[in-house]
């Protein structure tokens, strides 16, 4: 069985380090492991398997050798070593809104659009989070009902930002207790016990980019008639993301052929037994690989509406996971075994 | 000028404390103030203004005359109370559900509907705090421009169950804080670092009554032909209720007129300006009086759609101070001064 030379860029991070985990927990066909960062994140030693890896800095030369690297940075930084990293002759999955809505790049949820893979000139793109687990959600009902619009709302944990925006709640946190000033640094007001309508930057439209990387993913992924319609907030959670989607099919839907349609799908699990208070919740999917759908209930506002909430864990199937699931799904159809 | 004996039964919990705060913050013309509650809760001291009152046991005779009373409970107390104090000739205002959807009793909210409180007959409910919140949003946009559909997802902190549920959610934030394991009693599950879109019972059609709530208060407040579809979700904030609500209305829509006309409307503070950090949040609308609404914007998925976001302290316009402006509005228009 053949085996890969991988990097990590960004592996210190919150999605950096769950990559590494998921490589071990998936048994990803590694054949070196190589940790990437910045200049002042190099030289410093991390545990992978039986192994103590030190990091290196990013850059020219860095690629060299690698066969799949998976960024795990921001786009910026993205932008600057993507280029370098395919001129050394390595294909990159990039987690950064950096390159999503190129057309030379797919944008792959491995359950949704697989063969978009095959197209690729030395870069991957993974979804936004909230994308991926509202699409996984989405496909199997689309395929069959054909979806128009979507009205969602989300309801998004602190580690969509990263490391240090975990570590800002949980101070808030100790300082609520312990009596003291709350301070904030990562978000402009403080997120303990409070929710912001603000993910990423405003736009002219009045919408934020989270909120149009919903409606432009979207349309890239699954289907370029389906409108979406998205508020994208944070709340005080650690992991797993919430969504209350509202949708409008062409063709007449009930709510139990979607619940028998999505039990079958690969990735979803549904929790739909509300009156066993049995419902997808962020503490049930934290740690887990799927996308949780429950709430599955007929909309009687509107012709052929339903409503869904949709759960899962933001770092897995919104980040790590679905970012190794495209380099099983590169090396099964592309690069091979 | 006329003043009022007035009684708050359920004195003790979180709207009634609030419901005593704003009799002194509103200079609300009280003649006596009697404080009611279950036999447990009875004979216990608490200040009010320079007195210190002793809660007595709500019942046969406790109402003798009184004027006013607040009935802070929940509604099976309501039920079994309200009958007697009527009886006894006092004019009850209700928080509870249980007369709100009963065609002899009106549901006020004074900025609304304030005229359907001449057909009163003894009992004037309060709506639901989701409902109140936005209906004073929605109201100037529907004399306007005539809404047709909401779809509206709620972010509701757990000072909406009570003291018991604040408590709940600071001993939890405790208890991770020190590492310990986490319980709960209130809520089904964890509500600290979590998100339940569970609030009240479900019922058959697969909604819960608090969604079912703000369909049909909708119906009966502002309009019966506005289609509601709601799903409502506890997260772990204190005070204020937050929601996204998407509207369709009849006629055409901008951004723009909207914002001046909630601009304009009594109990209602816009803030929108997304480019400086401006928009409602849970802490901005902690102990004040008003509706907030921002994220004023276009729904580009359908004619005439807007998406909206909006802030309000849930036991103050949600609960206590609605049913002050109630009685304000009782003795404004029937009692007189």
């Amino acid at each position: 069985m053949k085996k890969f030379n991988v990097a990590i860029v960004g592996a210190r991070g919150a999605v950096g380090k769950k990559v590494m985990e998921l490589l071990v927990e998936r048994n990803f066909p590694i054949n070196k492991l190589k940790l990437l960062g910045s200049e002042e994140g190099s030289g410093i030693q991390i545990k992978f398997k039986d192994e103590d890896l030190i990091t290196e800095q990013a850059g020219k030369g860095a690629f060299k050798g690698i066969d799949i690297a998976f960024f795990c940075v921001n786009k910026e930084i993205s932008e600057k070593l993507a280029p370098i990293a395919i001129d050394e002759g390595c294909i990159v999955i990039d987690n950064s809104s950096c390159f999503r809505m190129n057309k030379e790049v797919p944008l792959i949820i491995p359950e949704i659009n697989p063969h978009d893979i095959d197209f690729h000139k030395g870069i991957i793109a993974n979804p936004n989070c909230s994308t991926i687990q509202m699409l996984v959600a989405l496909k199997p009902i689309h395929d069959s009902y054909n979806i128009k619009r979507i009205v969602v709302s989300t309801y998004q944990s602190v580690s969509g930002s990263g490391k240090k925006a975990i570590d800002e709640l949980n101070d808030q946190v100790k300082d609520y207790i312990a009596g003291n000033d709350i301070s904030n640094s990562i978000y402009p007001y403080q997120i303990s016990f409070n929710a912001l309508p603000h993910i990423d930057d405003f736009i002219e439209n009045g919408y934020t980019k989270e909120e149009m990387k919903m409606v432009n993913e979207t349309k890239k992924i699954l289907d370029k008639n389906i409108e979406v319609s998205a508020t994208a907030v944070r709340i005080p959670v650690i992991k797993g993301h919430c969504e209350s989607i509202n949708i409008q099919t062409k063709k007449k839907i009930d709510p139990e052929s979607v619940k028998e349609l999505l039990s079958k799908f690969k990735g979803i699990k549904v929790l739909d037994d509300p009156l066993n208070n049995l419902y997808p919740i962020p503490i049930t999917a934290e740690e887990t690989d799927y996308v949780y759908v429950g709430r599955i209930r007929k909309d009687f506002t509107i012709k052929n509406g339903l409503n869904i909430w949709v759960v899962s864990d933001n770092l897995r199937k919104g980040a790590a996971l679905n970012a190794i699931q495209i380099a099983e799904l590169l090396i099964d159809r592309i690069l091979k075994y």
